[in-house]
């Protein structure tokens, strides 16, 4: 019967990940992407169908056509750019996920106040460049993939940095001095479990390109210090922090039912997090969907092979929670 | 027969990786832990038992209750915080190692004498800050996780340092200038062979924070440099530098088992080394048990593949060994 | 009838790597090596013979008598530094690869033409120290696992260094800001298709331990900055980077066609580039055989479990080309 259904999903930021665990659990597989990337993707056999669009932009066109194939759409990182927030929301098929999270994700100022409602610790964002602990990060809204974060190290910087923004939303948080690390969950509504599937810690250009050039060739050489991801790789936490890092999670999926919607947040998702030298915990983001580290895992994760006898990926995870829906007939709690 | 046993440890470390293998090879699990893990242990679906006590200290009052279970105790990194040095030796359940060992693990003036008598090569230690070439490491003893591992560049820092250290067992160990790296080795005193199953690297706060901070922010953020390890991250070494790793892995344990007792060190151990350019072992600490960084590779790694044609993981490996005893009728050989 | 072939190689670099596939894809395997590395390489049980030279520059010494064995030598990147280019020429067993590109691999100015030709984004070279774009790195020919490499900042810096070369050619290369990562590709002359089977980074003494060092205290510490491998880790890039990837790997496969021979490069090869803050890929190196961060791979990558339904490390992928070309009657086709 699963057999009837088709995961799909926009060719970039997750797509491997997802359309690989969607052929794993026995799925029909459907990327929808521009023509510039088909030959891309058609490299790779778990593809069953590669369904062309001028631009993400005229994803609303391909709509009722996929709407006979039974498509369940599997939203990633970079839905909201191609779709905008609004496009995603006025999507006709069935997505998996909660709409409502969407706001609160993008909205840096909300995300905040979800993660004071939830209880744990933070890193502090600050009103203005008077108020703020230095040094900090400037996010503006939506800057996916570390593109936009911008460093100051003190007032007059911060200053002159925010000019730059000319007007966008953004957000001042203080920068934390600890190691980064990436916390990707999954909860499922249908057993009320939340599951660590991984960690991982991106590899940050120019930031992680710093450390290798010694001090005193820094000084001549201008570096403009920027955050953009460009791969990741893998990290196990200490044992003992774990517990916490299971604790993080339910109180976020908490928080969640109670602020944005009864449902709340589900499915995969991430705490973004530095951790400082007394062991603690200091969360600067929530990604509420798949991140991209769960690349690293595609055969399972140090954390999925504590949990299932069978190579468990994010993108497995999500279909796996979908062919469990429907077959105890509860496709309505985790779609939209 | 072997279902008969039941493989046991505390709540903290690496009990995840020991019990985890230790069902993999069909052995019963059983965790031991305070009331605040319960719960948190219990997510895990390979410990079949957890037995509570309200302090880690209070681990004496449970031995009888256990002893009727046919249990084995698998040590790890926090069981001499846990239950002191002393406490360790008293236990009466069996246990997998040889508790001599512990001294020479926790006296690091003495694991230096280990080391010296392996003939393996390693970093200087120094009587004083007179005598000391800088920079230099002060490790105090039972430092465990990189937590008061304290920098010093020059004589004054160190000899400030040292008072804070208010009179508490301690050495001076030179810094290398070269890349650290963890070498996972495993050594059956029933087949007197030697495996290396892994290698790793640590992730350090707020240590490997400082590379990714501009040296001109550095100079104005007054960063009290800190070595604690929160994560850890896979490495595979150098196949040129392997044939000494084995080497440096076997002489530990022939030198064990000179200067500490016929017995040696045995079952799973690491040795902690930086590389320096010249592409040497500069070894700094012997940890004479499972360590952390085993964690990542619950389904093996790339050197257990090359020896095991299933996922071999050092806790599996542990469990594998026992299973062999008991069946070889060799149990007393490897525990005390 | 595969199990008629040996397949071979000499013991160092990749050699557990490609032997550990051999043996999964059922070939016998053989160890040429010397007698200081015999009984390491005995410890690996996938290795059926090790066949004891007294230097590997007496590698055409044993040649007659694995002729009679039906060995197929897989080159990795010692051959060159342990039999000399010409040595590599001159053999007369069945080699995996085209020999005519070994010329275009070593003499990186050639090297830097084959670039060109591809039309790929490359770290410029310049001709001597006063054309130089600062900081560069100068890179001596046949400088193996980064060893040599040479970091200058200014051009006082740069002459100096050259002076240190005492004439062995070498290319000045631009320094690019931004992060190092190695592809690991692997093109099929039989099915034409170019996979990608890993990502690595590499781990340098004494470069990688800059960054753990405070600025003021590397001020007095006079570290003389090396870039030599003595590990691997693996990373996963990010997916909207993994076209260009693709790309990359058949222009550079094109362009040998072009300017090296018909054959042209064919089965493992690595580019290893640095990435700016802009997304872009700069090449700086083509290695046109199996690198050693392919080790990290034993049991599949995140990369090749997309391609695989089994563990397909690069020494598994190397052999099961050969199997596949025995099969079809087209060994020629791939050997020289």
């Amino acid at each position: 019967m699963k057999k009837q259904y088709t995961i799909a999903t926009l060719g970039s930021h997750s797509a491997l990940t997802i359309l690989k665990g969607a052929k794993d659990e026995d799925f029909k597989t459907l990327l929808i992407t521009t023509p510039d990337r088909t030959d891309f993707y058609r490299r790779f056999p778990f593809i069953d169908e590669v369904s062309q669009i001028p631009s993400f932009s005229q994803f609303h066109e391909v709509e009722k056509k996929l709407k006979k194939k039974n498509v369940i759409i599997i939203p990633h990182g970079s839905f909201v750019a191609y779709l905008s927030l609004e496009g995603n929301k006025k999507m006709h098929l069935p997505y998996f996920g909660n709409k409502n999270v969407l706001d609160w994700e993008f909205d840096r100022s909300k995300q905040h106040t979800w993660m004071t409602e939830s209880g744990i610790n933070k890193a502090p964002i600050y009103k203005n460049a008077d108020e703020a602990e230095y040094p900090v990060i400037i996010k503006s809204y939506g800057a996916a993939g570390g593109k936009g974060y911008i460093f100051a190290s003190d007032k007059n910087k911060l200053k002159k940095k925010l000019k730059t923004l000319l007007g966008k939303p953004y957000i001042i948080q203080k920068y934390i001095v600890g190691v980064p690390l990436y916390i990707h969950y999954f909860y499922s509504p249908i057993s009320n479990k939340i599951e660590i599937l991984g960690v991982d810690r991106r590899y940050e250009t120019n930031t992680d390109a710093l450390g290798r050039i010694p001090y005193q060739h820094q000084r001549n050489m201008d570096i403009d210090l920027s955050y953009v991801v460009v791969a990741n790789s893998a990290l196990t936490l200490r044992e003992s922090m774990l517990m916490e890092a299971f604790a993080m999670g339910e109180r976020i999926v908490e928080a969640s039912q109670k602020i944005i919607d009864k449902k709340g947040l589900f499915g995969p998702f991430c705490l973004e997090a530095v951790i400082t030298s007394d062991q603690k915990f200091h969360v600067i983001e929530i990604s509420a969907r798949i991140v991209a580290g769960t690349f690293l895992f595609q055969n399972g994760s140090p954390y999925s092979w504590l949990l299932y006898d069978e190579p468990m990926s994010m993108g497995r995870r999500i279909a796996r929670e979908i062919k469990i829906a429907i077959k105890k007939n509860k496709l309505a709690l985790i779609t939209d």
